[in-house]
């Protein structure tokens, strides 16, 4: 474990210190980085027994599950480095001159360059995928740009020690002076995304929080993007040939998706559209026997739960099928399922489909595929939709009905568990996500880039990567054709 | 020339006409939508010679940039027809399974998506290229979305006409109703931005009114990107050497850059660093001999630069170069160049600085690099910066001062004039754009689109382009490697 003290900065030394560094980041080479992440990556291994104790007692969650997310977030950022090394995420493009032409065209080589220093917000529920050193965090530095990391207040410690090592391994691998930093306090993430030199914010965390950082990096002198996360409720749809063939499975599937970690995942199945007459609620009332509660992230939660469950399970539209509801176990309350019907959800979408962060899910009956869509209509954009059907089945309709409002489509399966490849897509129409791009998986960089066309630039001036030649070999497309 | 009559539609009207065809416009295929962009540009060309003598009434613009205006355009929607078919755009991304991971990785296919109805602002000094038929509905339609326009008030009826040929060549072409509609009005603007069923807006136009607009797009309840280019002044510097070598070329060069279109272009190098001593000021006045005034756009224009010609020119900071403010000619102002010095810019940016849409250009005298920095520190984001030097010259501390400010960097010759390729970039740091994307050449396809992920998908509802057989050739990249 590193002795390093990484002092907690306030917000406009933290920026000041990104923005000093930012020219001299931006300068390095893609190698470079690809090793200051494999540095961090291995420190962070070489760290996870230190680090999971203190992040099972700030967040209450498992030490398994806890031990598999420091895999995950070391995973993580050697995938950008990866990224890096296979360049296709420059998005090199190369025109040559036409002199006949009319008027003119002049020799134009493109490529994404940094855009300078990255505030990141770091959420609860993932101390370490979704924090200091998580997908934000790599996927900015990956890019070329400073980061200045908020603290999330469920995990101070954690964060500070995490930040300990990530700002030792990043100094040991050269990285400049000012590359990362660490900033604590509500107060100080709203003075971060207002402070000049952030070029861009990423955030993962509630609809609340998250819109007003939102407003306030829109709302600024000269407005920056602001990458955030926000909520989702995870659309669900079981057909009754679905229950037939294997409804056993499905119902245990869902109660144990809906549960993982305590229903605190931004990718839980918050609402199942369940045929009306197949028996599933039943089915789901059975496996929820094989269930024990686990204790909420931290008392914010706790509360939000309380108040979210209260209005939900009251309701005069919605039935319980499972669990139970008792003041005794607020820290820990038991999984509830609860079921209503499509027309209600018509009738009162938003007291029904209200994100819900914690061990719940709402089964919504549907009698008929104008059910379906009528309650599909009424549910916003979410990062996933899941489609259960049996293996003949068609489910072009049921594809066609959720492709527009998700961002990842799943047949079969559930969507807790998000693999970070290069295709993973984790954003959706708002509020999933208040941009088009993803925070997870290889393609985030693309957040933290911007297009930089060099107009008949000498050899000596260009980047290695635009340079005629193609010393380092990347990917490009020359007169428009891609090479590979 | 059609007969058809286009019916100008309220915005909520046009929205939901919009909104409607939004999954139909989206279900056509890409070569469907290649062959509606190629007969529209054959439309076009087949009205020009009706079409361009309204524009030339209503603009004022001369006839033979105006023709040329015409080819541009129908060459811009011919580009976005080979965007369609190379279809290297979607970037289709497949991992495939892993189940023995930890934990097993599902099959994830990504490619991008229309995201929905966009809402076009059209600009006043491009009645083509940035109007009705412009880029931004080119690259709109591209993508597969529905596109509403708003009309410039600047040339009414070029729009209306312009429109009604657009609109009967997408229905010969067998686009869906509501794939194109047109609104006009300030009014019906802002209606139109803040309605639900519009998902992102593109604008090219004045800092005040796209900001405007920017701010009701950001503070709906469903928050929606837009994508505007504002305010550029495009800064060049030219080096002693450069001078001494070609002093007289670069006069004229510069003269006629910042006059073209009597300076109502984005691109107008509105701030030319010059050295002290090098007499350059002499040669631009003898090359001002040879220009005329031309009229300006509007008497919106006409009213905006005689103000800000008015605090510019009469700041104590600065001397006229060459031309002559009299007010007598305020609809056609003669060309102005006036000087001052970096220390004053340093002094003052936000009365030196502001973009002046019109033809005048402002020299700056440096005496040396520091002048140079702290000059360009003063300047905000713009579209391009331009570097003039001798040929032997070393210019890297030169570009690694302007890169950081701009979009695009030229190395000789002059920022106006935009090739419409695969590489532009027309984009920059705020205010030039409020995003990391371009609204020229063929990556503005980028914007209109969002990523869908495919998990674990039957082979029969996946997209031909993300197909295991790959049927239609896409580029993609399979388990991390590019495939052409």
């Amino acid at each position: 474990m590193t002795d390093t003290i990484v002092r907690t900065l306030s917000a406009p030394d933290a920026a000041a210190a990104a923005g000093a560094a930012a020219a001299a980041v931006a300068a390095t080479s893609r190698e470079d980085r690809a090793r200051w992440l494999e540095a961090v990556a291995d420190a962070l291994d070489a760290a996870a027994e230190d680090l999971v104790p203190i992040a099972t007692a700030e967040s209450r969650l498992a030490e398994a599950r806890l031990t598999g997310e420091v895999a995950r977030t070391t995973g993580q950022l050697r995938l950008f480095a990866g990224v890096l090394r296979d360049a296709g995420y420059l998005e090199v493009i190369i025109d040559h001159a036409v002199p006949d032409a009319t008027p003119p065209q002049p020799d134009l080589r493109r490529m994404l360059v940094p855009t300078g220093p990255v505030a990141v917000y770091s959420a609860s529920n993932f101390p370490f995928a979704f924090s200091v050193a998580g997908g934000d965090t790599a996927s900015a530095l990956a890019a070329g740009n400073p980061v200045v990391v908020k603290a999330h207040s469920g995990h101070p410690e954690l964060s500070r020690r995490t930040a300990a090592v990530v700002a030792e391994a990043l100094a040991g691998a050269g990285a400049p002076e000012g590359t990362f930093g660490l900033i604590e306090g509500t107060q100080a993430g709203r003075d971060l995304i207002q402070h000049p030199a952030i070029t861009s914010g990423a955030f993962t965390g509630s609809l609340h929080g998250g819109r007003a950082l939102f407003d306030l990096a829109s709302g600024r002198p000269t407005p920056i993007p602001f990458y955030a996360e926000l909520g989702s409720i995870n659309p669900v749809v079981v057909t009754a040939q679905a229950v037939q063939q294997n409804g056993e499975g499905l119902a245990s599937g869902l109660v144990g998706s809906f549960t993982l970690g305590a229903g605190q995942l931004c990718t839980k199945p918050g609402v199942v559209l369940v045929p009306a007459e197949a028996g599933f609620e039943e089915l789901v009332a059975e496996a929820m026997g094989e269930v024990t509660a686990a204790p909420l992230l931290n008392s914010r939660i706790v509360e939000g739960f309380g108040q979210g469950i209260g209005s939900l399970a009251e309701h005069p539209a919605v039935e319980l099928v499972a669990g139970s509801r008792s003041a005794a176990d607020a820290e820990a309350p038991a999984p509830l399922v609860l079921v209503t019907s499509a027309a209600e959800v018509v009738a009162d979408p938003e007291a029904l489909l209200a994100e819900c962060f914690g061990p719940v899910t709402l089964l919504i009956r549907y009698a008929s595929l104008a059910d379906l869509e009528s309650a599909l209509a009424a549910v916003e954009g979410s990062l996933t939709g899941t489609i259960h059907a049996a293996e003949s089945e068609d489910v072009s309709a049921l594809t066609a009905l959720l492709a527009p409002r998700v961002g990842r489509l799943l047949f079969g399966g559930w969507p807790t568990g998000v693999a970070v490849t290069w295709s993973q897509h984790h954003g959706g129409p708002w509020p999933a996500t208040t941009s088009v791009h993803t925070s997870v998986g290889a393609t985030a960089i693309r957040r933290f880039l911007r297009p930089l066309t060099f107009q008949d630039a000498p050899e000596s001036v260009l980047p290695d990567e635009l340079k005629e030649s193609n010393p380092l070999g990347v990917p490009r497309r020359v007169d428009g054709k891609l090479e590979v």
